[in-house]
């Protein structure tokens, strides 16, 4: 490719454009390195100032990756994970296993849950409007963080009411066959339908750590709430890794 | 707040994270100034750069902007759309408007869409793919952007067979009532199920440009399919401004 100084775009983006388009075709791999500044600067004919700038367009967009000393490198593209409405509906037919962790075993992916934390809380306000209970009332929260092939990749709190948990599994570390569902249910709070809500943002900083998310990584919030046919018994808060999920519903269209 | 120097949090993390907790909870509302650097540092106690540091932790995620000459300003919020399942299942009962005007009109939002170009381009792979046709064939595509609030908040491709939307005004700027769902059933072509997928990325400086987006603001990438009982009759790809936006998705848990 060479620049076209009649283009609208500036030489930057055109080499940035012309950059990402031989990665997503996977002219470069991940892991693969980029040509160096070099050599950059003698296929496109312009001065490194600009090949430079291209680069730190990829870098904000989460494609390349900058080792010191060592040069530009395609990111390693993490084993994508899919989640959503599909997925839900694995969890009864594969007792003992959650629906993530069935996805990615299927996949081959290894995967493993970290307990953070068990504890007795006052319900967070958002917690507390989606159960419909007062604020400040208070709940029982499951804590933990996922990991696949050992990389972090969400963080997850489920509360429950805590009459629908004392004396249950769910405030054990391990929930045993059929996790936290299977335990309601054995309660006789069968499961009826889910709402899930996704908004996409940038990390925190405690998040981008709990995750070790790079630069230019977003992170999806979902809010789940599990109802059976008359109240909601889970209400299921997730930040997850903008560069390991893809989220898929399939569903009807009215009559 | 003080800072405490037995925390894990570095002091400009903690002076982030109390800043952001303000703004989350409304005690800076958006389009308000950040109290000045002066106020910032009398007030934690520590260095100008340390406040400098937690300035450009919010602003790199999107949550604050500076104004050269003026001082840091909470971001404002713009009107936030619901899509997903619960949005579909609306077009077809408000006829003449698509599920995301009627949603955005609910709200006292203004809505708009600008048809950026009706053409017949070969199926790029991804919808050749879900299409299941092969790969180059010749397929017809209306390119929209859709504004709310005088906003650009999505990019929308929608592509068809061209056999489905010869003769059709699919083909013309205004679709008519019901749009082009409804031109499509008039053909016999009834709308059975949707699928649905969403990625999360930083946006290319391309889509930076069309969506108007800031810094910190990254973007969903959609892909929708339509089928009728027996085929897709739809491939949308849009990508979609993520302060904008929220996906909701309501699905019963299988039996």
């Amino acid at each position: 490719m060479t620049i076209d100084y009649t283009d609208p775009r500036s030489p930057s983006q055109q080499i940035a454009d012309d950059l990402r388009e031989q990665i997503n075709a996977g002219r470069f791999a991940a892991g693969d390195p980029l040509p160096s500044e070099r050599t950059l600067v003698d296929r496109y004919g312009t001065a490194p100032q600009t090949t430079r700038q291209a680069i730190a367009v990829l870098k904000s967009e989460g494609l390349v990756v900058g080792r010191p000393g060592r040069g530009i490198f395609v990111r390693e593209r993490l084993p994508i994970v899919r989640v959503g409405s599909d997925h839900r509906a694995q969890w009864r037919k594969r007792t003992g296993q959650s629906p993530m962790q069935a996805e990615a075993e299927a996949n081959g992916l290894s995967w493993y849950q970290e307990v953070l934390a068990l504890e007795t809380v006052p319900a967070p306000d958002w917690v507390a409007d989606r159960f419909e209970i007062e604020h400040g009332k208070e709940v029982f929260v499951r804590r933990r963080r996922t990991w696949i092939e050992d990389v972090p990749t969400q963080l997850a709190d489920s509360y429950y009411l805590l009459a629908d948990v004392e004396g249950t599994r769910i405030m054990s570390e391990d929930t045993g066959p059929g996790g936290s569902y299977a335990q309601l249910e054995e309660r006789g709070l069968t499961l009826a339908r889910f709402r899930e809500e996704i908004g996409i943002r940038m990390p925190t900083p405690n998040e981008t750590r709990q995750l070790r998310l790079g630069p230019g990584i977003p992170v999806a919030e979902m809010w789940r709430v599990a109802f059976t046919d008359e109240r909601p018994i889970e209400v299921f808060r997730s930040v997850l890794a903008g560069n390991s999920h893809v989220f898929v519903y399939e569903f009807d269209a009215p009559m």
